[in-house]
């Protein structure tokens, strides 16, 4: 098939750029606060060495992690929400690997998140987006461009928490539904998950999990570089490890992108 | 620009597969064994709940993990080998993610190896092959298909070590070579490490590894379900998590193939 042979000499030429969606992963990386009287929190990421090029391993370097499911750039498969969790194909190793690399919507309300960090994406600004950029399709991705990647290398400014909480953007429960009937297979965020900071008091709490995986849709949280996407044309490959049983991932993500 | 779209129709309407080349990470993994008097060993992999749906977590279930960085289906950066310590963008976090997306020449010995597990593959092979299918070409994977993937539910049987050490196939010194010449990015192999089992003895030890990352290339191992890939015609992704100056990295590693 001709498709395949060109995609590979375009990506061998550069006439499609490899776009790098991850932040680093590392004993920096920020990782969600959760109040402690509620829930337990994912550990902190360690890195620790087992050789290099020394007397345990003369000629390699290998480390082990402790390494939590929802840390960095992650995924979040439908079993990570109890209203996910009777799919059968809801866990990171049952799940159909084919809709793990679509068509991404990419919609740009960076100016927005900057004026104020509880922006909410509703379904207004859906549209309006649609309007311009054309409609949001069946199997695709969408995801937020807050920019909020600019804050990765901060946790305090990446959570942005008071004592009223975290201030970050996110969306409405109103635009989840709305995305959900248009068939999307995932939502993402650039921010610590794919719920806004406040997402904890709406109705549902933690809407965009709530309904996304009740839905058997996939969440995408703290995605970098969105920025150097289109509105759309892209395609966004987001697989998580293929972890027994589990309820998401560290992700590589990347996107080809027309040049 | 056209193709990308019609990419994304393609893995939509399933014109094209996403076939799954990785296989299940959890406690059961094949890990290495190294000789204990010469080298340390990456730990088991662990997976430990944080919560799940109780009073840890009320609405979400969630892990972490102990995982080594070369654990299951798994990335070698150059770091990894003492010969390719010097490269900039020999780790995980620094490497051009351009490289990860490519064309995938699937040299299927998998009836060789079925019959004599120390199976060596040899530049005559490579030839042989080429002639069949046509050239590799620089910027490609090279993969070497010995269905060894039905064995990774057994260790045992996977690793097949005896008094005389591991018996699983490889390549010769003089084909990594050959391939390196031809431009490859990586070598991929089903079995624990990119390396046949007896690769400890050969010049140099462990060819496949001392010499791609001398030569900063990329390796992959315990790649699984090679043969649900055509010889060529499938792109493959094969991206590390974005470890901190990692040296490699569990994948979920992906081919797009032709129906
Ligand atoms: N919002 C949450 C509440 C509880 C557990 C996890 C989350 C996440 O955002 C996540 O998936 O990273
Ligand atoms: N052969 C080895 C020797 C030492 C350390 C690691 C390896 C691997 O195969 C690996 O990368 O999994």
């Amino acid at each position: 098939q001709a498709l395949l042979g060109q995609l590979g000499q375009m990506i061998l030429s550069g006439g499609i750029d490899v776009v790098d969606c991850s932040g680093v992963l590392g004993p920096e990386t920020p990782l969600l606060k959760l109040p402690p009287e509620l829930a337990k929190d994912t550990p902190p990421i360690k890195i620790h060495r087992i050789s290099e090029y020394d007397q345990d391993g003369p000629f390699w370097a290998w480390n082990w992690l402790e390494l939590g499911e929802h840390s960095g750039t992650h995924f979040d498969a439908p079993h990570h929400w109890i209203t996910g969790k009777d799919y059968s194909d809801g866990y990171t190793d049952t799940l159909d690997v084919q809709r793990l690399i679509a068509p991404v919507n990419v919609l740009d309300f960076s100016k927005e998140c900057a004026e104020n960090p509880d922006f909410l994406l509703t379904i207004d600004h859906v549209k309006a987006w649609e309007a311009t950029h054309g409609e949001i399709k069946a199997g695709e991705w969408v995801v937020l461009r807050s920019d909020w990647d600019r804050f990765a290398d901060d946790e305090a400014k990446f959570l942005n928490a008071d004592a009223t909480g975290p201030h970050t953007p996110g969306p409405t429960a109103e635009v989840i539904d709305y995305l959900i009937a248009k068939g999307i297979v995932g939502w993402g965020s650039q921010c610590i998950g794919t719920d806004a900071g406040q997402a904890g008091g709406m109705n549902p709490p933690f809407p965009a999990h709530n309904l996304l995986h009740k839905n058997n849709r996939f969440g995408l949280a703290s995605l970098a570089n969105l920025d150097k996407l289109p509105a759309k044309g892209a395609i966004l490959i987001a697989a998580p490890l293929k972890i027994k049983n589990g309820t998401g991932s560290p992700i590589r993500a990347l996107a080809l992108v027309p040049k």
